[in-house]
């Protein structure tokens, strides 16, 4: 969550927050009676009778946010919100009924430049977590539509897109089946729409051929246009062309979506599935305001991500923020602890004092346990020559230290750190090299 | 928020984050029938017809969690928490029924370098949020214990701090009558409780004076010695000395403490009350297991800081958290625009591009609502010659850079904000020094 909030505040995203709480009528405008987010709501009446609820998406509470707001946020508006939403489903592996929700969108803006914004949002913030092998994958419903259009579907569009949005899970016979039992359409029209799902090939390649399709389809082409300005523009911007696919078979199954609609999938844990989606709407504020308010935005998959940084290990072992652990070697030095400590911080560098003088192997006991980088150590004959022992609790290693110095010597010991990861993806970068 | 993690951090603090929605009877474990939260709380019951309620504050989650999770989280356990919590009250001039809560607590030791610790935390906590005139005031309730006791008031010990907990608001005659009142003592004892309190001077002349009145009375001697050790160690690890007050009068009214007890006042707006208050108890986890387990702690009051800040002009006017803005001059060159932001980016200053190709001067009013402290311009001339625009928009200044010197010449524009600062801060010290 640190990570994602560094990489959005760097794009100029202003975080928001707003009650957890919502009234429900304005959580369930526009909502399906019938629709299952009615039977998941945790929904009360307050001290005040009023029927209230708690919100079960972070969308619905920015329409409301942006819509009762609009007059004073001015467009365009960027904004992500870190927060719980809850639904009463039936617990299973990896769902909670109360969960986090980490949500991007950049509002009031019809702008490809937005589109293309939110897929390098994207790409910074998987490479921020420590991932190497990701692919975000980028379609555009205009493209969908364009087919759709030529094949004479539009009417049957929504229930074909569902369908077609499981191609990856269940498979080609699965989704023409479906298709012709739900959408009613014919083996033909079915295999018609799967199999422009189907091209592969790279991302130049890709485009070259959806433009000749769809010669003369002005929306169609109108979204091509986009893809390839998104494909160039990122390839510019200096993101690896491994990292992005335009990718026909990605539609997203909710009606929602009018443009562009993102994935995010791991190279090497495909099967949890997308961690990062999207796309583009019309709409935001419909349901509330009579304004047409457009944007695009994307969803961060926290628990999926996390569930993945563990099997990848890329979670660090450290369970303490600061990096450095001032031991405690005699109680009356305790001043004397805290003003190097304070110096430390001053610095940018996180640093603890360990609140007892127990024995120092207990001390280094707890710095292990925590994960701590650095120690650093003065007993009576290091105050009597104005020095400080730094121990690398990495290495195993000591140096002793003036005090001026104790900054620089600690800040090389942390960057010594990071040279250590430069030379491990060094590495396997030249093993993926050879394995070409 | 942003500020207080990153002090927290800095001090070692981890993040946790527990549910809100937590089973009634574990929020209510050992709360009093009658007591006025019972009939605050957001209760009801949830699809699995189990009686759930919002947190109303972050300590009894903190409680159960610790006590849920003690054999893995080890000992000493140094956490904060920011998260909101619900309380039906009935709503009033800056209360909220949801507010945010900001809790961060020093857990499982007994020794008096923790209640440092916290001390040292909410003055770099107050220094970090842009306060220069402060005070921490702090008292041991074992010096009270110790007045209480060579009263022979032990018994009417909790009714009595309740009414000394007002000392500020209501004033000594009214604490005086409240005390005979409640307590059932005679107006001389009132007044002898009072009297202490009233005990003004240096840190150095109150603590003499204690010393000597408690000559013999082992437990208040040790309070006496534990704020005279943090006195000791706030002045050597730097924290100037008219930011730290021994205070008598500080007692807070809750019977949960029993050691240090802090509150916070900004000089210049006394009159919001404590921004900052805790204090040690001996048994956090009391409520849910038979380990004891200590700790020390405090909160920091987000809404009354708010307010604060904005009556004081603390608040920066800027509603993007990315100072550099780059201007979209011709929509073609989008991929330079991304590129040279995502170099700024790397280089750790947040950057938004604009969306649209619009009119500069559009662009520049976007800019300056939002409060940018620098715009990057290319057009077809500064292509032609590989350089880029970069304007001032505080000092409407504006220079000609090549592209490898634009990180460097941003550094220097946002370098010049914080020399401004510091000028501004030199004055601020000049005055406050003339007025002496």
């Amino acid at each position: 969550m640190e990570t994602a909030r560094r990489v959005f505040r760097s794009y100029g995203f202003a975080p928001i927050d707003t009650p957890a709480l919502e009234l429900t009528e304005i959580l369930l405008a526009k909502v399906d009676d019938g629709a299952e987010i009615t039977k998941q709501l945790y929904r009360f009446k307050d001290a005040g009778d009023r029927d209230v609820a708690l919100r079960f998406d972070l969308t619905v509470p920015l329409a409301r946010f942006v819509s009762q707001h609009f007059s004073t946020l001015g467009m365009p508006f960027k904004r992500y919100h870190l927060g719980s939403v809850w639904r009463g489903e039936s617990p299973q592996a990896g769902r909670y009924r109360e969960f986090m929700q980490c949500d991007f969108d950049f509002i009031g803006t019809l702008a490809n430049a937005a589109d293309i914004e939110i897929a390098l949002v994207i790409h910074d913030l998987m490479a921020a977590l420590g991932f190497e092998r990701f692919t975000i994958r980028v379609n555009n419903r205009l493209v969908l539509n364009g087919l759709l259009d030529s094949l004479g579907l539009n009417a049957q569009g929504p229930s074909l897109l569902r369908s077609l949005d499981k191609l990856a899970k269940i498979g080609r016979e699965n989704v023409r089946d479906e298709m012709i039992r739900e959408a009613g359409v014919t083996a033909e029209q079915a295999l018609g729409v799967i199999a422009l799902a189907e091209t592969t090939g790279s991302n130049d390649a890709i485009l070259a051929q959806l433009a000749e399709r769809f010669a003369g389809n002005a929306a169609a082409l109108k979204g091509v246009a986009n893809l390839g300005e998104m494909t160039r523009v990122l390839r510019q911007a200096g993101v690896p062309e491994e990292r992005f696919q335009v990718d026909l078979a990605i539609c997203r199954g909710l009606d929602y979506y009018t443009g562009t609609v993102y994935e995010t999938f791991l190279n090497d844990l495909s099967t949890i599935g997308s961690v990062c989606s999207g796309g583009r709407y019309d709409n935001l504020t419909g349901r509330y305001t009579k304004q047409a308010l457009p944007g695009v935005g994307a969803s961060l998959g926290l628990d999926r991500l996390l569930a993945a940084m563990e099997e990848l290990k890329l979670l660090p072992k450290t369970s303490t923020p600061a990096p450095v652990l001032v031991a405690q070697f005699s109680a009356e030095r305790l001043g004397d602890y805290q003003r190097v400590a304070r110096m430390v911080r001053a610095a940018g560098i996180g640093c603890e004092v360990y609140p007892e003088a127990k024995k120092l192997g207990a001390q280094f006991q707890y710095a292990e346990r925590r994960g701590f980088r650095a120690a650093l150590i003065a007993g009576p004959d290091e105050f009597l020559a104005s020095q400080w022992k730094i121990k690398d609790l990495a290495l195993r290693t000591e140096i002793v230290s003036t005090e001026p110095k104790v900054v620089e010597n600690l800040q090389t010991i942390l960057n010594a750190e990071i040279l250590n990861a430069e030379i491990r993806n060094t590495n396997v970068e030249i093993r993926n090299n050879e394995s070409k």
